[in-house]
């Protein structure tokens, strides 16, 4: 394995802290090194060791069995330096610095291990460090917080946005691969973490939220590598001069002009978004179904007003409402009386599992439609949160037009999701946010063709 | 009372339907009616009479101790049309049709009716009728839906669109003081309901979801009346061709081009919204906070990243980032050792209630401040949701400056909305979300300037 594996793959894990030490900047503190321990000793599934400095509980690295392959820094600076040098020397392999507030000079000697001994370092200040969903992974200083497993990868370069993400994934259990917190990365960068998750066989999306890159040319290159079987999601902040300047202090990066961005991640063919909402939203859509490879978007809805405002949203989101060949449209309509079969198709506000099943199945059939976006709303109708079952097996039998479905709402949402929220299906709680879910899909479809 | 008044505060109402008459075309269904009368019985403070048309139960309107007020009906065309004429003789004063299906024939005769005995008539086609948090009426044929008491007001021309506002809101506990469908408005329009709101003591922010108007001159008019106290919010569908169509065919009224609605709103004072999400944020900031009389935005967060976030969202929306003074940098940076106080101020992951406490006051003390977003993120950070006490506290020294919330994430807007959101403090759960609330703020203080 090279470093980067270790760092999320390691059989056995040392966590060096304090549960004396308290320093402000840094965030080197009793609490923090405890609930890295408390999750560590409750997720992870290899060895964990823990050395507590200047306190009882610890055990002395020189002292365990076996040499842990991972180290976990949660000191000030100078007290991680002489632990990270101990650990080198007896054949730790990599590191993941939590704590901040390192001087130019003590970067210097953490690279210098590197050097000497061939560690890779995850940090410093990467204040949440690192999860793997798939083996327990978990340095992550809010207790309990462990995401449902899945296959969208997330790198973060802000502890405060990961963390934002983070919290929004568990919350609306949205399935992770695995989490990384680059932090000041002083070593492993995003470019190597692009390459792992452009191997590892748990992810299928990456999300990058960034501020800055090192090395603008070589980050494109590997991204344009990826692209074609993996999608990278950016969202990327610093949009503006007095935030860039704020981002180049927070996390001592170059954060260059956002034109140059937009125009690198176009090259690269990296999909941008502008909110960590966005940013899931679109992963979600991503890890779920297929690219769509054409504009025309066929809505099928048990409400009226929604059906108008996702299409709408279709049009201000440059796709196009598909026009139903005259075949399906006789077809549904000798099939329901009332229902109108135009585009937005509303089936009106009884409409069940049977009728979803068979609207759905004549429009996913029709060749003028490229994608179909379904409603279902709860309220003021009839349709019941089983129904939405059908849903993913209708879209199963049809693997390459995408399908996203709405559930419009809060109480509705939450009863859907609870349903299909496990399925193939991606659901979002609002006609907008399914439509850019189903635009996201568009574009990976034009840079698939593009780069296939 | 006027007729528009008894819809919402009859001293009793009957409601009329059929335990055993079931429609597809136009709703009518014992399950609707089963819904309506049991969520009367639970939450409506007046007197209730049920008759059961076709069934047992009911009360006859002739037998009944003293003429109920407004009369909701759940038949079909031709039986409502019956029972709406016996009760339209005994002095009746407001009808709700809650189901559809009605011919222009059979519209002509409940018109007849409005004329030959002065009733007013809400909808047909309502779908959901009216609630009023106040004294409890509630015709939604969902059962215990039921939002929180506060003092926004919504109509709906669409039954699905206002059933997914009113779900998100009583999911999210976004205060309503009353809820009105108004289906294909035969009587009762825009224009009425908008009268009605801004004489309306419970109701301080008026939304308006709308497919399109009968009379728009009549109703620009009556809104630009309004706006310089109540502000009004408009989610108008229909954008396209198509889904004008669409409309067209939906709640039968005339769609429009959507350039002549943007026109008119501007004219009218009308703020435009995009969704419903962003409807009722917006509508949340304007019910808790001041007009922002100034584009200069401070940003007071203990994280860095999401702060960067809504610096780049402040400008996006047109907004500035305030340049604070050298006096209040200098007080910041001289309380807390580490702290940058350049505006976004990252006041570092550890800052608890006294730190929001003191650097959110000194900020709302400068003249270079317009308004201020608060970030408060819990998840890798030492704020506890119990902190978020001081915001309000603060807030509330400073009534013409207007202060919103972001605690961004899932689980963290839900623990911090838990401790101040029925506070004059409104919560978002994205540092975007939160500047856009300042941005309909700082537009509302535009038309005020305007109009007043």
């Amino acid at each position: 394995m090279s470093g980067v594996d270790v760092i999320f793959e390691p059989s056995s894990v040392i966590l060096i802290g304090s549960s004396r030490i308290r320093e402000k900047v840094g965030l080197s503190s009793p609490q923090l090194f405890r609930s890295v321990v408390y999750n560590m000793k409750k997720f992870f599934k290899g060895e964990v060791y823990v050395k507590d400095v200047n306190g009882e509980e610890g055990q002395n690295i020189e002292a365990l069995p076996k040499v842990p392959e991972l180290a976990v820094l949660m000191l000030p600076p100078e007290k991680s330096i002489i632990e990270a040098e101990k650990c080198a020397k007896m054949g730790v392999k990599a590191f993941i610095i939590i704590t901040g507030g390192y001087k130019d000079e003590q970067r210097r000697e953490l690279l210098r291990l590197k050097e000497e001994h061939g560690v890779r370092i995850l940090g410093p200040n990467t204040v949440m460090g690192v999860i793997n969903t798939a083996n327990g992974l978990n340095t992550a200083f809010d207790k309990d917080v462990m995401p449902a497993k899945g296959n969208i990868a997330v790198i973060s370069q802000s502890g405060g946005v990961g963390a934002c993400i983070l919290d929004w994934a568990c919350y609306y259990k949205i399935g992770i691969s695995k989490f990384a917190f680059m932090g000041d990365k002083i070593d492993i960068d995003d470019v190597d973490l692009l390459r792992y998750f452009a191997m590892d066989k748990e992810t299928k999306v990456i999300c990058l939220y960034m501020e800055g890159v090192k090395d603008g040319r070589k980050f494109i290159e590997e991204a344009r590598k990826i692209v074609g079987k993996k999608p990278i999601l950016a969202l990327k902040s610093g949009i503006t001069q007095e935030s860039a300047h704020r981002a180049r202090s927070h996390t001592a990066s170059m954060a260059g002009s956002d034109e140059i961005f937009n125009a690198a991640f176009k090259k690269a063919g990296i999909i941008r978004v502008e909110d960590p909402e966005e940013l899931l939203n679109a992963a979600l859509a991503l890890s779920k179904q297929p690219p769509m490879f054409g504009d025309n978007v066929a809505i099928v809805s048990n409400v009226g007003g929604p059906a108008i405002l996702a299409a709408d949203a279709v049009v201000r989101n440059n796709l196009k409402l598909a026009r139903l060949s005259d075949e399906t449209k006789r077809k549904i309509e000798s099939l329901y009386l009332g229902v109108d079969a135009t585009n937005p198709i509303d089936m009106i506000a009884d409409a069940r599992a049977e009728r979803y099943r068979k609207v759905l199945e004549l429009v996913l059939a029709d060749d003028n439609v490229d994608g179909v976006l379904v409603i279902n709303m709860l309220k003021s109708c009839f349709f019941e949160p089983e129904d939405a079952k059908v849903i993913p097996e209708v879209a199963a039998k049809y693997p390459n037009k995408p399908v996203v479905d709405v559930a419009a709402g809060g109480e509705d949402f939450e009863l859907v999701y609870g349903v299909i929220g496990e399925s193939s299906i991606p659901v979002y709680n609002l006609p907008e946010k399914g439509v850019k879910a189903l635009k996201v899909l568009r574009t990976y479809g034009r840079i698939v063709e593009k780069v296939g």
